[in-house]
């Protein structure tokens, strides 16, 4: 394979508009979705288009762009003033991804600094796909660093999806699967279905079937008797939001194959670039978490399986503490044994 | 809630046949199948119209009356001979609930003693209804015993189900549930969905509900979570089989509960009657486990969800040491702390 093919985009840029591929219809069809609004890109955000938090901060970016084309349209030079409420909207798509605020504020600083007299659109626009561009270049260097820690022959699993659909293409934990199998250091990858939303059986079962790597489904409770069989040498995941002392906010069921991880001695790997990194929070406890409708709980498929009524909890992401990791990997070095001052190393 | 009244009964024997309520089908329709055939019965086994290792167990032993009446029919004295071949198809029906075996060796136990110029079918049928209202009595007596060990206010999660539909009525893990609920001593049930088969969301559920038991469905992923917010007092589940030393197979998903409440400081409940118990076995290494059809996993309601080929591990069960339970609970009293040594107790 080659590293450098991203086989997989799911966020494009075309005729001054924004193609989304809805993840939503994935893996059985693949439907291209046009945005020409920011508050309609605010929606396939929160409806999750697009999801992965990578992924959500460039949409943003590309968001700002399409809300600064019709501030101006509208309001001419008074377009700094007019853009607000869209960047507000944009900002409340979702709350736990930082990835949204850091693309977010890259895209308000510059603007900031614009005449007011002069149309935002290009300039704007530059900066969105300087932001996608890097964050691709991140994975193919949190790939090489991540595929380093790893020996030959390894087994690994995945949680969620934290692959090129979950970014601006390549992944963070399926960059370095993607990686490493390349290397030839991986046999085998598990990764978990993902209740409610299923990405792990929907979208990372199909991405490295795409790319002809090996992979098994399981159900999130199997995970344990995997680890128990002692088959198991790392698990790998993305991340959400990465707090200053390296506590981490993913996917829920990342904790609890955190602990099923520390207790059968499997290792345990976070792959993030530092746009993930919130370093104004000192600790996971901070981190907002999004509940979502209790119905991707109770439904299946758009089928109701459980009686009517009945409630559900439907927490989108848990937070699994620093001490529970072994290695954040990041695109400006890995952090092993993550803590507040471990993760100085790799704070610029 | 009177604890007497057992309002869902899922295995009724009336006019000659045996009704099962088809379990595939709840919650959203309530199907009675009948039965007058051995085979017929064991298929309903194998393709789970009826689950849960207590029900199995009564089901087979009914599915024995059926063998014994063809047997009769066909071969008259000779039926001791042919009945055999029914017999080994009830056998082979599901591997892993010890039930199964242990119900079907009553049954033969029995009609060995009889004589070969005789009709079975009456005495057999008394057999198999006395083994049913024995599992009920049972429940009762675990109910009272499980209540005993919570403390007032209790917060509990349970793990697919082990209610009056897995048994002949009232439930072991939900029979607790119930009776404590009775008496004052459960705030709020925590339901699993229990994937594949999500009989957390299916049967659980509606079962709670129909009793007016306040519950809350979860992923599987999201119950460690709710075990780190410290709102969790106890899990409490059955069991398909417990070996001499107190290990415990239990639904896929069971042994990652357990180590996830070890590490939270949550209690772990096993509730189950003594039928489950196999004394044979010395430690649930020695259990089999059953791999059920990968399309459990990656299909749902008959639609694919991941995509065309990829594989999926489906092991039925998972097994729990013993160290990670604090409670055994039998209609023959409590193993606490169980172990080879501690399971004597309830050994007569």
């Amino acid at each position: 394979m080659d590293k450098n093919r991203d086989s997989i985009q799911a966020i494009i840029w075309r005729d001054n508009k924004l193609l989304l591929l809805d993840q939503r219809a994935l893996p059985h069809e693949q439907i291209w979705l046009e945005y020409e609004h920011s508050d309609a890109v605010a929606n396939a955000i929160t409806d999750m288009v697009v999801r992965g938090a990578p992924a959500i901060g460039i949409t943003a970016a590309y968001g700002v762009v399409l809300a600064a084309r019709q501030a101006w349209a509208t309001a001419n030079n008074n377009w700094k003033q007019a853009i607000r409420s869209s960047i507000a909207r944009l900002q409340k798509s979702r709350p736990t991804a930082v990835n949204l605020f850091w693309a977010i504020e890259q895209m308000t600083t510059l603007y900031d600094s614009l005449a007011d007299d002069e149309s935002p659109e290009t300039i704007l626009l530059k900066q969105a796909k300087m932001i996608h561009d890097e964050d691709i270049a991140a994975n193919h260097k949190m790939g090489e660093l991540g595929a380093d820690l790893l020996e030959n022959n390894s087994t690994v699993l995945t949680h969620c999806n934290a692959g090129a659909l979950a970014t601006g293409g390549f992944g963070t934990a399926l960059g370095v699967i993607r990686q490493a199998y390349a290397d030839g250091k991986i046999k085998h990858v598990y990764a978990d279905e993902t209740r409610p939303w299923l990405q792990g059986a929907r979208l990372t079962a199909w991405e490295l079937q795409q790319d002809n790597i090996p992979v098994t489904l399981q159900a999130e409770g199997a995970a344990a008797t995997l680890m128990a069989t002692g088959k198991l040498d790392w698990i790998i995941v993305g991340a959400d939001r990465i707090t200053a002392n390296g506590d981490v906010a993913n996917k829920i069921g990342t904790y609890m194959l955190a602990v099923l991880a520390q207790y059968h001695g499997v290792k345990m790997m976070v792959v993030a670039p530092t746009s993930t990194i919130d370093w104004q929070l000192h600790n996971g406890a901070d981190i907002p978490i999004e509940q979502r409708a209790e119905q991707e709980v109770t439904m299946f498929n758009g089928e109701l399986v459980a009686p009517v009524g009945v409630p559900a909890l439907n927490p989108a992401f848990d937070v699994t503490a620093a001490e529970l990791i072994d290695a954040i990997v990041t695109e400006a070095g890995v952090v092993l044994s993550p803590s507040t001052q471990n993760m100085l190393q790799i704070k610029e």
